[in-house]
């Protein structure tokens, strides 16, 4: 069998060809037709021409869309029209029909109707080219460090963590829920649950990937993480992937530079591999999209200590919702008033402490600590990292300000008894990446059965 | 800074270079001692030789296995050694100290005493090796199926199905465990949980990934599964990572012959990418595993039908525990003589229909369906796959038939009402598959932080 990704490379004028796929689109008059057709090798499809030679003209001119179809034809090349080439039939055949009230008719639907059809809407324009290019976007994360003889480490999705604050939390459980079983004293009987011991679903896969690191000196995880956060916004959801590298004798610089070089190299392996589906959004998502990744693609990203950062804010001639102060956090609008000031990426570097977890290595100056964020236009926050704290005393001391219980955690600091290097690591959020790459603004739209609020299908 | 893999290439007599790793072994004389230095880019040590012209000798004399040092010094060509090279240290810095308690000692530990201390037995020799092909594994499974188009789909991981029969589920909740709302009727009241809706932890991507079919034509999900099952054996765990490969237009033989490429695909490339590892498994875990792999690699797999295998086993001069019985399952011991009998991996296909998943194609027969199931010796099964019943109306028979409600799969029918076509794919346990690779016997063994019944650590 053909297929037009094939096809499309160096279509020869009169070849016979077999395809099967997908009709997109059919328009029948009383002597010829036409359908588009998709293979799911290409984001083209290919144009179809039947017509009242073909004995079952009038049948195959009521096939619907959706339908599967098999169809034998010779390549027409057409130098003169938008597409190479179209295939003129020679037979079709159908193979799947497709019922009348078929949802996904050649129109515009809107993004919100299509996500109460998330096993349909992949197969409109939009959500093929997205899929597509989260695909290919993951692939070139794990090029990226594997060919850098990075390690990849998988996590556990379960654990008995509670994550540090980095979040709330899913309970995981075989208990009836119907009847749970207490102890005497009246709490939850864990000791009767699967494991014996209360379970969560992952937060982070970073303090168990930072035990790796003796073995391989460099190593990523990349998987899935949860957060239970009642947040009903387009950038959050309960289930969503997350890489996050770590690094062994590696300060925050040389943290930086490997999340820039990651950046670039995963554009630029996209626009290689996805040209139409780049150019779609470019064209229908996010006029400009293309361009921007271009700039981003060759300019080094720009740095900005947080103490500078929040002194730009507050000299700037805007009025802000939230004020910034220093010391404090930065809000969305502070945000986006530093990527504009800097035209592109950039990191926020030397965090004060207290706004930041307790595993960051804590700077010389005794308030700020060695964490970065990169901000980017269009998403916010697209990476967080720091180099961590690999002294032993200092962390207990960070540990103990925070009320992080120090029993739980003995495994971790066990890391720092035994060998401790200074290292460094970062996080990126799989989809807002994903979004970040397309132009698409809502994190329910990249994600296949995305998982928010109230809202779980299938 | 220089590393050992970089060195291993073609290291010069006399270079002055710079490492920085751990001490795996050290032992010292009065005027001289050696140092095996770890960096984590190779799995081979190198050998740092130190002696009393040194100012700091004596305290060097005293670094601890495990301490994290960095080291300057010269290479000295040693063609008569078994290493290619040593270093003659000019400097020797004690980065991070090793407690003298430190349990990894250069000496044989069990793997059930290295089990209960997962963030720290990857440092080693066994472990190192395990989850470095671990990771390459995962990587060449990427790129067979990118290569060849392949859309990789992130599928849920939280899940409103309940598994239609394919193991026990966890079940994934906010509600409070302490005092689970109820409902008037006296259910638990699932509307007051984070999704509003009974949540469980998948154990197939199977079901979600076909939605992708008719974008992609062929499709890939990697993602991590769950079963509560209460096994305790070697090789059961209750988190581990599945691959599901689906292909539109493909029959029971297109699948077959993919997941033959694909073995062979992953074997090849972990052999070229891990030759010391591979040959530290044939030499300390499985003898005689290389020969086993490169006779995988390079002959046909066979093919038995379900029938023809079970008169094999009745024919079959052995006593087996269990009676081989037509239209039964097949028990460990009748897959072990099976794949002795074929002298490598062999596919049974067209299993009896009452004994497999609904979702498997009826063939014409009427009693049988287009399953297969990839035997390899040691492992048992490593891969299960089907045909898919792409036909509407013998799919709802075979769901009454077996209780599957229909209700909560009318997403899943709607797939063979719009453009159905034939179609097959299969299941691979991605634990099972590094276990075949490395002849590590336990999957707790190939599992970074593992997770099995009443067993959970961190």
């Amino acid at each position: 069998m053909d297929t037009i990704r094939q096809l499309s490379i160096s279509p020869n004028d009169g070849q016979v060809v077999q395809l099967a796929g997908w009709i997109k689109n059919i328009r029948s008059q009383k002597k010829f037709g036409f359908i588009d057709l998709q293979d799911g090798t290409s984001f083209t499809s290919v144009q179809v021409v039947f017509d009242d030679e073909l004995v079952d003209f009038s049948n195959i001119a009521k096939y619907r869309v959706g339908a599967a179809i098999e169809v034998q034809g010779s390549i027409i090349v057409t130098p003169e029209a938008k597409q190479a080439y179209e295939i003129k039939a020679m037979q079709v055949t159908l193979l799947g029909d497709s019922l009348e009230q078929y949802p996904i008719q050649p129109k515009r639907h809107s993004r919100e109707f299509l996500r109460e059809l998330p096993h349909l809407r992949v197969r409109t324009n939009l959500f093929t080219a997205v899929f597509r290019v989260r695909s290919l976007t993951a692939h070139a994360i794990h090029r990226f460090f594997q060919d850098q003889g990075f390690v990849h480490v998988h996590t556990p999705i379960l654990t008995s963590n509670d994550g540090e604050g980095a979040g709330e939390m899913f309970r995981v459980t075989t208990l009836p829920l119907e009847q749970v079983p207490k102890t005497k004293a009246g709490d939850v009987d864990f000791k009767q649950d699967f494991f014996q011991v209360a379970t969560n679903l992952t937060v982070t896969g970073q303090l168990h990937v930072e035990s790796y690191l003796p073995a391989f000196r460099n190593v990523y995880t990349f998987g899935p993480t949860f957060r239970s956060e009642n947040s009903n916004t387009k950038i959050h959801a309960a289930e969503f992937w997350m890489i996050e590298p770590e690094m062994a004798f590696a300060d925050l610089q040389a943290n930086m530079d490997n999340a820039e070089a990651m950046i670039k190299y995963v554009i630029e392996y996209v626009m290689t591999h996805a040209p139409e589906e780049m150019n779609f959004f470019n064209e229908y998502v996010e006029p400009g999209l293309v361009e921007k990744l271009n700039k981003v693609k060759t300019k080094p990203f720009a740095v900005v200590r947080h103490e500078e950062a929040i002194t730009l804010l507050q000299q700037a001639n805007v009025t802000f919702d939230h004020s910034p102060v220093q010391g404090g956090d930065l809000a969305t609008e502070h945000e986006k008033y530093l990527v504009q000031h800097f035209d592109g990426p950039v990191y926020v570097i030397d965090w004060p402490k207290d706004i930041k977890a307790f595993y960051m290595r804590l700077n010389d100056d005794g308030t700020t600590v060695a964490a970065m964020d990169l901000l980017v236009p269009g998403s916010g926050e697209l990476i967080g990292g720091s180099q961590r704290e690999e002294r032993l005393e200092p962390l207990l001391a960070r540990m103990k300000q925070m009320n992080v219980p120090q029993a739980d955690l003995e495994w971790y600091l066990d890391l720092r008894r035994y060998g401790s290097v200074i290292h460094s690591g970062y996080g990126i959020g799989f989809e807002r990446l994903v979004m970040y790459l397309t132009g698409v603004e809502n994190i329910r739209d990249v994600i296949a059965f995305p998982r928010t609020v109230k809202h779980l299908m299938y």
